[in-house]
């Protein structure tokens, strides 16, 4: 006979810890508190295969099941020394849900469960508290009608027409007719009566009397349950949490244990060590005579748990510790007990009945990131847990916290939001919106806190986000320009937030049917995506002083087997990057350096040449700028290799599209605006992302990769002069055929071996390309034989793969996740099944032709942890991150090691 | 000891046909003519070893190869009869090139070498005609100072200054100074004092004196056919021939006969057939008394070859066959001998030198199109060939020439031509320039013809480009719009041609210097993408009359195994290309079908619609449109599959995007112009390629989808019910994921069954889908448990798989064409060894999934022979192809089969 029911709380239980996905994590833990000797009120778990079987059959149980819960039944009554239903010493109990992964308030409870017309006699009787009594039947009645009896009834009310409502209405006219304001103001006839009310108003809505026998109300609480799994919150939630429809809720059935019996009960929650700080300090709060819910709803202010608990504003609260010492050193000790029998941070419910310590819950406690980092690093340090636990506690993810400035929680919580949309760049910031790059540059010089809002952002805006303490765009997606480059310096973006609506000539943004102005204050939460109005207070992290990171990091560095590069494209975020711990940088984009006041006039002076020999003279002014680039990038990189992409984006890009901007130029350079023009829809094209760009320019221009190589190799070797050892990586990108890098490697070498000889110095180079076209790892076998090394470039790779331009497809994604075709962004988290093929097999095809390849990544997969444990099991050498996220993939990598079998 | 040099004409030859490799064409063929005692004046040819060997030994000889030519030269004596250098009975030699492959005219030649100051005095007491032997001598002074002399004093003079020039000035002066008019004019003693100013003149010119050494000549004669292998021009033509400069060329050395010699000696050309009809008749020109060159030359009329031969204009002519009988009897004979040795068409050189007959070249003769196939199915009737040698002999692109009207290439030849495009669709076709489609139209209905100009094309384009007789575009690949559309209708085409500069305003197109208005003629060739100025008359095959093509047709379709079909968005389209062949429709692109004049407005309410109810109301509209479409095809193609594929361009395609039209619109509507405008800023995307399109939408408005599933098996089941048997495929484009094509699926398959169910009929329908994007490919096992047949979308494939928009890469592939990056436009030849891996990783895993999967090519691919073959080779089951191209794809297919080994 298959076993439904187990049973807890009275000697030995049936479940354990690990049976989670049978008895729910509730459940389970009950259980598993119960067979370590820690006080639990007697009860027992249906399983999560009952609620298979019901929606299976059709709303109905399995035969065995019945005698199974009366036998269990029977077993708790003997362990609470009371009896179900019994007139003179009745037992009540509760019915919950508990699904393997906690869904809080997403399913049905019904609480005071056996009282009836005449138990509640027994009751008064027993505790001589009839108003405490009449409070919990009114409870029960208002809770099961709603939970239980409508649902049954196929009632489904406008919101808040209900029968709750109308239960709550009437104690509402009975509560003013008596002048009352409070619920506690009601005395025991009152409530007597309402009761009569409540049942004569059930029978008049529902057309069915409120159950008076116990066992009808047990079984309609256990089909409220299970019915409740396929409720529309729950399967909402579901759906959020990528929670399986096919898992089911347990039901737990449980002795009832009041804290509101008078000054010698009361209840809390507790964590076993402080869930937002870390520290090893037992931590919670408590309420005197009081239910649980009363904790959890914040009617009451709690008290602290203990003497150390107290703040400032809490000093002269009294503490459980000092109010009910027995209990609190009977909790201390099941605390203790608790985690070192978890060997993890525990979060409790407890409830003290007329001084008797129950345990209602036990589970593993969430915690922040800082405090994640702290009580991994100690408790294995304390020796509880080790190294590699500590490893896997951290989610890489939670690092977020300790690395950027993030919005106050209580803050956050209370303040208004305006929009929701990509969480591009993590951390928090507040500032005034500014709707353009040259305001955001000019308000900042006059020393004004700024957020640049716009549709998208583009090469000519970068001093703009610069000066900006935060990003915030309309369009565009993870890998938009925006998200790039804020990722890149750690700063707060927010992309693809499709509810802005900009007005650049009325200096305001309509959201919906708000507007907000510029120099008005917003604040970003880029983790969240989140926009909010008004100025929301941020809170410091400081990295550098938390030792328990440095050693989680040390950690990680010793089990890691992966690299970890940097994507940065200036000496100061190579220094930035080095701190964060990077072994090299994975990609420097060479063209954010056209954009200098001087630079750009000669990058435009370039483009505007029509023949060889102007494009050249345009290309030697601007040689000594990139020489000095990458001399100060490579100086500051020391002795680590330092990958440099040659020219990547299409040349209009440097050139201005607006009519009054194209004016400005067209006077520098001395040339007509329709020259200006003119060059420009010449440059104009359909797509660009499948345009004329990346080694495409550098085979129509060798002359532009020639003077790169050329100021790459010059720097090189000067430093090698000044007696600094340098490993420049020459980059080609957008690399498809083998071909197209044997001419660009061509071209790389001529000059580069002709500086060397001419200066006379000895450097090591490499010329390798990156793999972002399709059908350069389809045939990466043969352009291998080109290359020293591959990076694959998986932003460009997953828009290609997939034919979603990463500008636009955040138009119409977000509505690809809600309708299950994608499980999440692909330019976030790499498409293990699809692009990941194409690196899977770029990498095998490219070791096939050179078995000592080296390889990495330097899209922005490079920093997200689920991309960077496919890279490790891939056999890539090395990931490449913006500065921020370096120390996401050193944990990431070493968790990676870890989850290996 | 190696052989390197290979004699012929005296007895049996040393060489063969099939040594072409070593020997060249010229050379084998001429070995091979003497093997069968064909009369060939003696000679050797020096092999193309020893062109390698030059080149790799700094431009020596073998040690052995002196003896070897003077040994061979020694037999050709014996032959000839005379002895070379011999002052009594010398004889003359040529020294010509001869490559594996012909490159006409791209190497030297130095014909009489052998004669001299001692020589000279002997052949004319042979010849008794000194005027003939100066005058020899006085060519042979010109061509060695320029081939051999200038060449090898290193001299590099600017073009149209060198010796030949100065030699040929001196004899201008001369003629001048005579009152000559012709060269023939010149007498003995003028051509006695030519030749010794000549020699002076080279002297100076050159600083060493013309070889009086017969041996020298010779050398120097060696020397420069073998430098010529790298000259310039020869170098310029392999390029473009695609021929491997690695393969050298072969020197032939022959005794010289002379066609001069008076009225019994002649020389001429001839064909086995007619290269121009086919017919089998010997064809051919000849002149009486002269050399070969003044054959090709064209300085005298020639006569037609024989009585058959003659026209209305030559009838008066004499013909060989009447002037020398004789040596036409024999020459029949060897033509009958040639044909029946060679088993083909052989195009032949001969001289006849007092009476008697010398055969100097043989070799497979080119042809055209219409010759190409009567030919081919000629000789299979006669027994000469088998019918699988007859199908291999037609090239697939040659049966463009009899389905498309085509350039009269005499006209065309005379013809200014103005610029260069891509040959987007083949054909010929001439009219009066319009720049705006709405004026084709205009202009048509008056009764002209007209060629529609734009720089690109758009669907708002279509009825200008239907009127037209030819389109020409500036951008645009061979994929692009307009490409597509003129090659689906077999309408002449180029795109991409870049010189034109359109001037709207002006209504008139800048080419370089030259303008040409509204209104001028032009004539496209849209084979090879020329453009000319004027009305060059066309030429008009009828195909259907054509018995041998209909005969090669039936063959093809007896041994190919690939399937044709044809992509069709018309009833008229598919009628058409079930008279080409087409076995079903692989391709219907519903789009099309809303741009007719009450379909559009519906479709733009559709897309300005902001709700389920208004957008479901206007495809409400749509239906019995779509119904009307549906039902014209499927009854067109009877009981032919017809895939039908559901809508797949970005929706701002049906917006017009310049304001006057939006106003229209806007009034049309009855909404705001700036409700309109918003529209379109709103669906503006940066890549639109990669945006929200294809299946995306059908995801985003699922009731588009269902609209036109309902619209097609409604169809089916109305044809169905009038006893047609119908076998619609619905095919979902651009899907990416499993779960994408799931979705669809569900929705088509839910109102497919609804229909059936609701009509009473029963119809067979698949739903699959096409492979486009990389991801598809790379998953297709997943894909294929929801598809019930692949079509790959090979255009969108190589866009991706390369990262190329097909309407932005012409700006830079010819670069990539010309440094030998891209050998060919892999938009119009698959790439096999890239995105032809996807499409085989794509069937490899979709069959794994359902063995029997169908599978099919939709993409311009499956016109293109060389990708036929391809798609044979990786087991598809048809491809489909527009219909001017389906006759194409059904040789390819067969051809694809014999190739096989």
């Amino acid at each position: 006979m298959e076993k439904y029911v187990y049973g807890f709380g009275s000697g030995k239980s049936d479940g354990r810890a690990d049976m989670k996905n049978l008895l729910g994590g509730k459940g389970a833990n009950l259980a598993e508190m119960s067979n370590l000797g820690i006080p639990v009120p007697a009860g027992f778990t249906i399983t999560t295969d009952v609620c298979t079987y019901y929606y299976q059959n059709d709303n109905t149980y399995p035969d065995e099941l019945k005698d199974q819960v009366l036998a269990a039944l029977k077993t708790t009554e003997e362990a609470m020394g009371a009896k179900f239903g019994d007139v003179e010493n009745p037992l009540l109990i509760s019915v919950r849900s508990g699904a393997r992964q906690s869904m809080p308030g997403m399913m049905e409870t019904v609480l005071n469960v056996g009282l009836n017309s005449k138990t509640i006699e027994a009751l008064i009787k027993k505790t001589d508290n009839a108003r405490f009594v009449y409070d919990a039947y009114r409870r029960l009645i208002t809770m099961y009608a709603d939970v239980v009896m409508e649902k049954a009834a196929g009632v489904d009310p406008e919101e808040g027409k209900g029968i709750r409502f109308q239960l709550e209405e009437i104690m509402e006219e009975m509560k003013t007719e008596k002048g009352y304001t409070n619920d506690s103001d009601l005395e025991v006839d009152d409530l007597k009566k309402l009761v009569q009310l409540f049942k004569s108003k059930i029978e008049e809505t529902l057309g069915k009397k409120f159950p008076d026998d116990p066992y009808d109300q047990l079984w309609g609480g256990i089909s409220a349950v299970f019915s409740s799994w396929n409720g529309k919150r729950a399967i909402a939630y579901r759906r959020i949490e990528g929670i399986p429809d096919e898992w089911g809720t347990a039901v737990n059935v449980q002795s009832m244990v009041y804290g509101n019996m008078g000054d010698s009960s009361a209840t809390g929650v507790a964590f076993t060590r402080n869930p937002a700080t870390g520290e090893n300090l037992f931590y919670g709060e408590w309420l005197i005579n009081a239910q649980g819910e009363d904790v959890v709803a914040g009617i009451r202010t709690p008290n602290p748990l203990n003497i150390k608990n107290k703040t400032e504003e809490t000093k002269d609260s009294v503490s459980l510790e000092e109010a009910i010492p027995d209990a609190y050193t009977q909790l201390f000790e099941i605390r203790n007990k608790l985690e070192s029998h978890y060997k993890d941070m525990q979060d409790v419910e407890f409830t003290i009945q007329e001084g008797r310590l129950w345990m209602l819950q036990t589970r593993t406690g969430k915690r922040n990131g800082p405090a994640a980092v702290k009580m991994a690093v100690d408790m294995a340090d304390e020796g509880l847990i080790h190294i590699k636990t500590a490893l896997s506690r951290v989610k890489p993810s939670q690092l977020d916290e300790l690395l950027h400035d993030m919005l106050d929680p209580n803050e956050e919580k209370k303040s208004k939001e305006l929009a929701k949309g990509l969480p591009a760049g993590p951390g928090g910031a507040s500032g005034q919106i500014v709707l353009t790059a040259d305001d955001a540059e000019a308000w900042k010089k006059d020393g004004k806190k700024v957020v640049l809002v716009r549709n998208e952002t583009s090469p000519e805006d970068v001093h703009g986000m610069h000066a900006a303490e935060a990003i915030l765009t309309a369009t565009g997606g993870m890998t938009s320009h925006a998200a790039l480059v804020a990722r890149g310096w750690g700063k707060c973006c927010i992309v693809g937030c499709g509810a802005l609506n900009i007005d650049l000539k009325k200096k305001e943004i309509s959201i919906g049917d708000l507007t907000v102005k510029e120099g008005d204050w917003i604040s970003l939460n880029g983790s969240s995506g989140r926009v909010y109005l008004g100025d929301v207070k941020t809170i410091k992290p400081n990295m550098k002083k938390n030792k328990e990171y440095s050693q989680l990091m040390e950690w990680a560095d010793t089990y890691r087997r992966l690299g970890v590069r940097t994507n940065a494209d200036s000496p100061a975020d190579a220094q930035q990057a080095i701190e964060f711990g990077a072994e090299g940088i994975g990609l420097t984009r060479t063209e954010h350096m056209f954009f200098g006041d001087d630079r750009i006039v000669a990058m435009r002076k370039m483009i505007l040449a029509d023949n060889l020999e102007d494009r050249e003279k345009a290309l030697g002014e601007l040689l000594p700028y990139q020489r000095e680039d990458f001399y100060g990038i490579l100086k500051a990189m020391k002795d680590k290799p330092v990958t440099i992409r040659t020219l990547d984006p299409p040349l209009h890009e440097f050139l201005p599209h607006e009519e009054d901007a194209q004016k400005i130029v067209a006077e520098q350079m001395g040339v007509s605006v329709d020259e200006i023009r003119q060059k420009v829809e010449n440059l104009h094209e359909f797509n660009p992302m499948l345009g004329h760009r990346g080694c495409r320019l550098g085979v129509t221009y060798p002359e532009i990769t020639r003077m790169q190589a050329q100021a790459i190799i010059e720097a090189a070797c000067q430093l090698t002069k000044e007696g600094y050892k340098v490993y420049p990586e020459i980059m080609i990108p957008l690399i498809g055929t083998r071909a197209e890098l044997a001419h660009q490697r061509k071209v790389v070498v001529e000059i580069a071996e002709k500086v060397i000889k001419d200066m006379g110095q000895k450097v090591n180079y490499l010329v390798g390309t990156m793999i972002e076209i399709p059908r350069a790892a389809i045939t990466a076998d043969q352009v291998a034989e080109e290359a020293d090394f591959f990076s694959f470039g998986t932003n460009d790779l997953t828009q290609m793969a997939f034919g979603y331009s990463r500008d636009d497809a955040a138009k119409f994604l977000p509505e690809f996740y809600d309708k299950k075709i994608l499980p999440e962004d692909p330019f976030q988290s790499i498409d293990r099944e699809g692009v990941g093929q194409l690196v899977k097999m770029g990498v095998e095809k490219g070791r096939a032709t050179k078995p000592d390849l080296k390889i990495g990544i330097c899209g922005e997969h490079g920093g997200d942890p689920s991309s960077v444990e496919f890279c490790h099991q891939i056999g890539l050498d090395y990931v490449s991150c913006s500065p921020y996220r370096v120390p996401i993939a050193r944990l990431a990598a070493a968790q990676a090691v870890l989850s290996e079998k």
